[in-house]
Parts: structure tokens; C-alpha cells; sequence
């Protein structure tokens, strides 16, 4: 299971790829920031938010995108942004019939960390010893993206199995394709 | 100077075109509805709003785009929802090189009622007037988007003037061409 979790913003839009099944180790794929410049008209930052997803769609091809779902009791103009961006990745991922989940920031703290009001510390550090990193990600802001990502993993085993079920069935489908 | 207007909206994102410049009869060119269904997933509905602005974008060719601009003292849901339909028309937009201008809905009212307090009724009294429309536009919603367009052509008497002088310039060359 291949997940690409996207923590959502105009100047900042952290990405992450994550491979894995709940119960087994984790592996990062990638991460990375997709930035716009602050002082660009939001018509061209949302262009390139779009760009920047469409490659690691492209690269990744992930079967499926977390992104953290917005709420607005937080700074207004930075909520607007945050909802544009996260606009654009979702339109990104259904374009191309790859299913999107949302979650609150308090699930994925949750999820990594056993806390839901974990600090950012916490964060980065679950991320990388789950991941089995020789030091936290970088860049820093790109650890929500990966933990979207875990968090997703994670949280729907139910899919997770199902598809494992369909892989299973696909594989030994295919290795009687071979022997007969 | 064609403008489109979008009012945004996931549910409802109205939308409408005008044609004219500052100081002169405008024509309205076509007004609508992009709908989504309010129980499908975030990703199909932005999805299924991309593809209505891009159909009236091919359709109707407009110079500028006029987009509501979006605040969050209103209701939290419906804000994001406006906001991340915002985000897809203002990408389409942008995609294709034309400019976006953002109108707040109080600039909107004082635009065609002459006080930012109008309401509904107003708005779509003075639009159908300024359209000279034997009718109120229907669907009632879209006017709004309507609005929206009217705004923007006589908030842009600069933007017209340049776009003026340059389509003159063309026509003199384009004589120029025909009599050599």
C-alpha cells in the first residue's frame, strides 16, 4: 500500500510517500515541500501547487492521498490558503481515480505519537524512528506529510486487507496463468 | 471585454458572462449553474466543478476572470467549501493565462446597487436592469455571478482603457495589413 500524504499550504505544501501494511515495518519513499512564492498572484501558486503534485503522482504513483483535513479555528488568511491548496491536491489525486481521505491533524498526531496534542518534536521523532531514518526528514515540515501518510496506513486496515485480498488473489490468478 | 463571473460554491458555483466596457450597455452572453451533488466525495465534486468552468471557458473565451473573494466569518463547513471551489475556478483561470481578479461581496453590491448592503433582491433587480434582461436571470442564484462580471468591468476602467488602446492598435495594424 503506497500512500502520499499531503500536508496542505500555499507557501509550504508538504509531501510525503509511504509504502507499507499496518503491523509491518514502513518504508519513505519520498518527501519533499512543494513552495510558491508568498508575493505571486494565488491564480499562479495554485498552477504550481498543481504541477508540483502531478510529479509525484507521476513518480510515485500512489495508490492512495491522505491530506489533512482544514478547519478554520485557526488564522483565517493562512486557512484560506490552507483549503485552496488542499483544493488543488485533492483534485489532483481524483482526476486520476485515486481515492482521498482526509484526516484532522489530532488523528495523525494520534496515530504516530499516542497523543493527539503532540508537539511538532514528538512528531518528527515518531516519524523517524517509524520509518527507520538515520535522522529526522528533512525539510522539517515535510514530517506531517509522512505522518498523514503512516496515519493512513494505519487507519485503514479494513482497505488495507481487501486490497491485500485482491494482490493475493491477482498473484496466485497469476502464477496458475504461468504453470498451466 | 468579456468577462466571466463566478460566484463560488460546491454545491452551487454560479457562473455568468458579460459582455462590455465601463460607460457603455453591457450584454449579458450566458449565465449558469455548476452543480454537485452535496453526498458525493470532495475529490468528484471538485472534479465535476473543474470540468463546468473549463466548458464555459471553452465555450465563452472570456478575457478575465472575476471570482468572489472568499472570507471565513460566514458558517466554518460552507466557508472551505467556497474556498476550495474558489481555489479550482481560480486554477482553471490561471491555466490558461487569464487573469483573475477577486471582488469581496460588499464591492460587488456597491458596484451594481451603489451600497454594499443590497440584498438579494436588489442585486438581481439591478442586474437585470443594467442587462436590460426582460426578466430576472434564472436560475435566481447566478445572478450573483452576474454581478460578479459587471463588477469587475467597471472596477478595471484601467485595465479596459490599456485593453483598448491595444485592440485599436490591432485594428489599424490589421487595416494597415488589408490595404497594403
Amino acid at each position: 500500500m503506497r500512500v502520499l500524504g499531503v500536508d496542505p499550504g500555499l507557501t509550504r505544501c508538504g509531501v510525503g510517500v509511504v509504502d507499507g501494511v499496518a503491523g509491518r515495518p514502513l518504508t519513505m519513499i519520498g518527501v519533499g515541500v512543494v513552495r510558491t512564492p508568498a508575493d505571486a498572484e494565488l491564480g499562479s501558486r495554485l498552477v504550481a501547487i498543481e504541477q508540483g503534485i502531478e510529479q509525484w503522482l507521476d513518480e510515485h504513483q500512489p495508490e492512495f492521498v491522505a491530506v489533512e483535513r482544514v478547519f478554520s479555528q485557526h488564522n483565517v488568511r493562512t486557512v484560506m490558503g490552507t483549503a485552496q491548496a488542499s483544493a488543488v491536491a485533492t483534485l489532483c489525486a481524483a482526476r486520476r481515480g485515486i481515492p482521498v481521505a482526509l484526516h484532522t491533524p489530532s488523528e495523525v498526531k494520534a496515530a504516530v505519537t499516542g497523543s493527539g496534542r503532540a508537539d511538532k518534536a514528538q512528531i518528527s521523532a515518531m516519524v523517524t524512528r517509524l520509518l527507520r531514518l538515520d535522522a529526522p526528514p528533512k525539510p522539517a515540515d515535510a514530517a506531517d506529510a509522512l505522518a498523514l501518510a503512516i496515519c493512513h496506513i494505519w487507519r485503514a486496515p479494513a482497505q488495507n486487507r481487501l486490497q491485500q485480498a485482491v494482490a493475493a488473489h491477482r498473484t496466485a490468478y497469476a502464477s496458475k496463468g504461468r504453470t498451466a
